[in-house]
């Protein structure tokens, strides 16, 4: 970020920009997960932050754009976590699928679980920063792509349209990764994260090696 | 119904309870979909019957036990719908998992999609009446779990654990037939729901079967 920064003479309302604007964010975000996002107003922010509503609407014309630069600043955390996990060297394809996803489910569970209000927030982000949403989804859906394709380059996987395949992968473990479910485990009732990741590689297990298991 | 009426000197007032407990039910259903569940009140759905709200909690003692009975019916006319395609004779174990699956989704999809505050009914029932959830989940598991076994009895499938493969079914299509989930449907970022089948179908295809596709 200190590109960002005037390298000449610095003026002091520039220079304080980036460190104001996380600053929003951080009780922002503290506020929509403890208060909930309907019952946060910019006024509160505001007041938290001991700095007047006219100065946070310097940085964020609207609730909903301070909602989309969280929501923003945290899938890109989650991006560049799974994106890690699925660029290490060295590694199976299967190894960094099972970490990617069991990764993905701790990520969301520790922000979003125990929290109540939490999809207050979750929710209007669909509703209202949908193309917000619909990167994150994309994103994680290619790193997945990279993993598989990278399997079946090597014999590890098959996989007809890998595409696809990652896609599947995605949608079928939203029950343990969709931030409007994780609150809710019911071992009693449902595989664990650990057995649906076994029963989703077979489908992706070369045809003539015999099954595990 | 018929049953349950006295069959020696009728009494009106227990004669009609079975078809007034079904108007409330209706009516509490309506107004749960388009109303929303938080701002329909037993005062409300008494004045649509024109009825006493005293005569609407003579059958049920509260709005959650409304819910509850709601929810009950719904999810036990989903049972048999889905009860029925497992259980029909002459089909192969893949076509009757196929069907169960595609039912499932429609039937939700038809029930819930398009009304933006039936998340609170649906949260309600899960926060306040979880075992009648619950029940529904294990049955739906249940007749999913007598498809895979047939499949496995007769060599279609393999499957160390049916149980758990049809648990894992249930759990991956979660992202289509989850009610706070199926309002959602996004074609460009998630495989159709017989791509994310096909995929979870070629788990159970025995080892040594060449893959398809």
């Amino acid at each position: 970020m200190s590109s960002a920064y005037p390298t000449a003479i610095p003026d002091p309302a520039e220079e304080s920009a980036p460190t104001t604007r996380c600053r929003i964010l951080a009780v922002a975000e503290r506020s929509f997960r403890e208060i909930g996002y309907q019952k946060t107003t910019v006024a509160d922010i505001a007041k938290t932050l001991k700095m007047s509503p006219a100065n946070v609407y310097r940085f964020f014309e609207s609730k909903k754009a301070i909602n989309e630069a969280v929501v923003e600043r945290v899938t890109g955390e989650i991006e560049a976590l799974i994106a890690g996990i699925a660029d290490a060297p060295g590694r199976t394809a299967e190894a960094r699928l099972r970490e990617a996803v069991a990764a993905l489910h701790r990520d969301t569970t520790g922000r979003w679980a125990g929290y109540p209000r939490i999809h207050e927030m979750i929710e209007a982000a669909m509703g209202e920063s949908w193309e917000v949403c619909r990167q994150h989804v994309d994103r994680i859906g290619a790193v997945f792509e990279r993993i598989v394709r990278d399997g079946v380059r090597t014999g590890e996987f098959e996989a007809a349209d890998p595409a696809v395949a990652a896609r599947c992968i995605q949608a079928a473990i939203t029950r343990h990764t969709h931030p409007l479910l994780v609150s809710q485990t019911h071992p009693e009732l449902e595989p664990s994260l650990v057995e649906l990741v076994d029963f989703l590689l077979r489908s992706l297990r070369p045809a003539r090696e015999p099954a595990r298991g």
